[in-house]
């Protein structure tokens, strides 16, 4: 296949308790990638969406990934790919992942197979570099391997895949600008053991809820007593949304990644629909201009439609 | 029935990078334990080992907890209890627990079946309470359930029964002494993010493993930067035991509970034997006395023999 067309899903990193180590695909919203081998060696990106990314692949965060993979193989080919983002940049739902992930996967087919889910992993990563500073899988390895994702270490590179509960999931994205690395920088460089234990209680919970399907458990470890207070300052409403969608039968939730975004997990799609018009309404009210997503985990991740 | 003879497994708490949360039982060694309903209210421990534990009930581990149920059940009722303790006090390896949870196991059966297993673990965190001035559950917990146990909470009480895995588990106790109190005060009171996004990886790794059945994962996720590296300079040899363990094939371990015992999983029972000769020899080497056990994990916890 010389051609693919690709549905790249958003992705949740930390689940709350998880920070920097669990992240999880969910189906809406999703970018489009087609992706072209070319005879020639040329890289060239182009982006059919409003969102005034760069072109140029030194720049283009799919772009770094397929000269990264070009170099690495020493290719003569080159790669033309149409990117319709859909997933906004700055959402913290996993934007910067996506491109760097469709890339990676995108290339691997064109180019017959020749990398490992862990190897794409190894290149993609490269993009989030360029997108932030940091060479993290957290919301590259849910889109690669789909469902849940443990990020154990990425040097090397031991992704542990989680089950995928049958949940859905409402996320919200209002519209206000929470830098990546101002979210880091807020973060104290210490924590109290004490604190620390409470934390790995609620991630070895929130794991063996996810293996054993345990929704009660899932719900009742989604609790962060470290990043959460301390990043959700900069998340208008936070509290708001969270406690008002946990008294309407979430089973728990918090910031998606870096935030602004907020996510809540529910049992039911009815649950989650109210949960959604909860999340709006509240934004509404604070005339703050929100994106709502309802949709269910995403078992499979990137999907091939043409 | 009114009387009951129980054989009650040893445990190691933490399983490394699980300070404070995790717990397994072994087969060996264990204490056995008989206790009778007494048509009196008296409660009558005896002690038929050589450790010289107190016989008062109050000062008792497993008397306090009959105490405080027949305090709240307004029991008319005493106990007789008869204990053989074979795991050696001070040893890292759960005895108190032992007394503990097989006192509020035993009454349990011997009133009827009138307390839920969080219940008994309720009333056992009285006699850990005597012993180390902590209400902890973490070996409680898997005397109770047997196997592997998470103590997401002891307030409320809330514990997670995980799988038990089919390996061998190599304890060697040398005869040192390592109390609780000092092994708890030599650890800081604080400590990085980044260290503890590293061992937060580590626990969910080990979850993960267990819930997966995932021999190597468990084995990669048994590691603890940081309660390990301080605790493990009050016990003699630990490092030259981890070390050559691995190398003989050990799939991971260490510390087991605060302490001074040594704990190692093997896949194979042959393994397991070696690394209990390995030990053996390192501790006489060194002219410390030894003990070591091998067993598999036990699924079942505390068992009645009669």
């Amino acid at each position: 296949m010389k051609k693919v067309k690709l549905k790249i899903p958003a992705t949740v990193a930390n689940l709350v308790c998880g920070f920097d180590i669990l992240g999880m695909a969910i189906h809406e919203p999703y970018d489009e990638m087609e992706i072209r081998l070319l005879e020639t060696p040329e890289v060239i990106i182009k982006h059919k969406d409003q969102f005034g990314l760069p072109e140029e692949p030194s720049k283009n965060v799919a772009g770094i990934v397929l000269l990264k993979i070009q170099e690495h193989f020493n290719l003569q080919n080159g790669f033309e790919v149409i990117i319709h983002k859909h997933i906004k940049p700055g959402s913290g739902l996993g934007s910067s992942a996506a491109s760097a992930a469709g890339a990676a996967l995108g290339a691997n087919i064109v180019l017959g197979n020749i990398m490992s889910k862990d190897e794409m992993i190894h290149f993609a990563m490269f993009g989030e570099e360029l997108a932030s500073g940091v060479r993290h899988a957290d919301n590259i390895a849910p889109c690669i391997y789909g469902g849940i994702t443990l990020v154990k270490s990425t040097d090397p590179i031991d992704i542990i895949p989680l089950n995928s509960p049958d949940l859905f999931v409402t996320a919200v994205h209002p519209q206000v600008e929470v830098k990546t690395s101002d979210s880091r920088q807020i973060l104290k460089k210490n924590i109290t053991l004490k604190n620390a234990v409470e934390q790995w209680g609620n991630i070895a919970g929130l794991v063996a809820g996810i293996q054993k399907n345990d929704f009660a458990l899932i719900g009742r470890s989604l609790n962060d007593i470290i990043i959460e207070p301390v990043r959700s300052i900069l998340i208008p409403g936070f509290d708001d949304v969270k406690k008002k969608s946990l008294e309407m039968g979430a089973l728990g939730g918090g910031i998606s990644g870096s935030g602004p975004s907020i996510f809540m997990l529910a049992e039911q799609k009815e649950t989650a629909e109210k949960i959604a018009a909860l999340m709006k309404s509240i934004y509404d009210e604070m005339k703050i201009e929100s994106f709502v997503y309802v949709s269910k985990i995403n078992p499979v991740g990137i999907e091939i439609i043409e």
